[in-house]
């Protein structure tokens, strides 16, 4: 397999490779809806079991579809990328039955240094919460490089 | 059922009443070790379903593990409390097979918010990751208040 | 002098009456060049009394131009606001004789609470810093209220 | 000169060649009160010309000085350090007249990445902000080192 110039496939391709590897967000009933060179959109459906003591969706799985949004989005390049900060702002609950959905955008990217916002809302577009993550690069490929 | 007066045993009393509600938190494994006003300490293990696409710990499942940390420690004075914004840096990769342990402690408390800082640690104690959280007071109590 | 109910001659006025006291970005040189509801756009010349230790503006003077860029656009609903939270990623270095400029958009809005955006640039149009501030309301308005 | 092998010996000679050149910080009427390996602790009176439209201290002031106490204590090494990102939650206001100090430790070094907790107190002793800042080491030192 070849790695592809277009960066709207390259992405794709990233994505592909990352996603079946990635456990957890599989895991967690997340779908990968659509991704780009520096943007992606994941949605999952909110269940019973991550309620918390509050009877509302614990902050953890909010956070983790909007991280995977965030890790999708950041690793389009081809050039392994982590989390290294992030930020969330709760605005608003969500609830068991609501599907929720990231959608990722790049604010910033220069060196080995990104910066991406990812807002989370409900099917009834609600915006949930707010975050903005730091992403570095690091050493290896998604795809093998030719050589 | 009377409420404590006690601070460390109404934080007990809170967290107990908190957690039978918790199905994410133990869903995700996790356990509730030790909590006092302001504080609480939690663990979970890192399995194989946790893993993302670098072959590491998701760290949606870090930051959950932090976020159950930072609501028992805000939420052991009889008043329902909820993040409103937090922030994760995270410091080293988590592995399937590793126990992390979150510590919260309190920082600063005045009116309706709260600033807590939370240390995630591996069973071998390398911090993996350092998360503040802002808290906010909501309307009700945890335990029945006395007439 | 009534109170505009136009929202862009209310957001205009506000801003006036904040500026006239605001011997703190005035006395650091701040322009106001443009203020609408919910943004804000201000200036400020780097000078050689702006640098530290490394050569460089003091990433202080940085964020004082992005948080009054916060303020302006966060006040211009005749309703007194502060900051509560703010967070910056600086990504290139200032340097006395540039002219920075922080252009601040609303995220969201809600309740008593906001987020805002302040992206500042070079006047060659470099992107120096990004801010996401917090805000909310607090008693008072900036216009007398109409009986 | 030599470089001082000694740790406390190495952060004073450190801050020393940095201050002296910190036009910004002397000239926001600042003093370094002490110095240490990965801490600091610096003050600054607030003077009117810091006051914005509240009729507070603008919470750039407030902020440069704990990024200011930031800056000392991630370059008591010897290896020029940089801020990255950083947040602060302000907590209450300052007042001209407050002489504020800013107190910085060191929560976590490791390769080029330093994490630090900056709390920014009133003479009175009362909280006024939370800070918390993120390093990079970059190329270069304050002191010549050995050939």
């Amino acid at each position: 397999m070849s790695v592809p110039r277009d960066p709207q496939a390259l992405a794709e391709a990233c994505a592909a490779a990352m996603w079946a590897d990635d456990t957890a967000s599989q895991g967690l009933g997340m779908t990968l809806d659509a991704v780009g060179p520096g943007t992606a959109t994941l949605s999952m459906p909110v269940t019973e079991a991550m309620t918390n003591g509050h009877g509302i969706c614990h902050g953890g799985f909010i956070f983790a579809l909007a991280d995977s949004a965030f890790a999708f989005a950041c690793n389009g390049y081809n050039q392994r990328t982590v989390g290294q900060h992030a930020a969330i702002t709760y605005l608003a609950p969500a609830r068991a039955g609501d599907t929720l959905r990231a959608e990722a955008t790049e604010l910033d990217r220069r060196a080995r240094s990104g910066i991406y916002d990812i807002t989370v809302r409900t099917d009834a577009g609600a915006v949930i919460a707010q975050f903005r993550g730091h992403s570095r690069t690091i050493k290896g490929t998604h795809l093998p490089e030719p050589d």
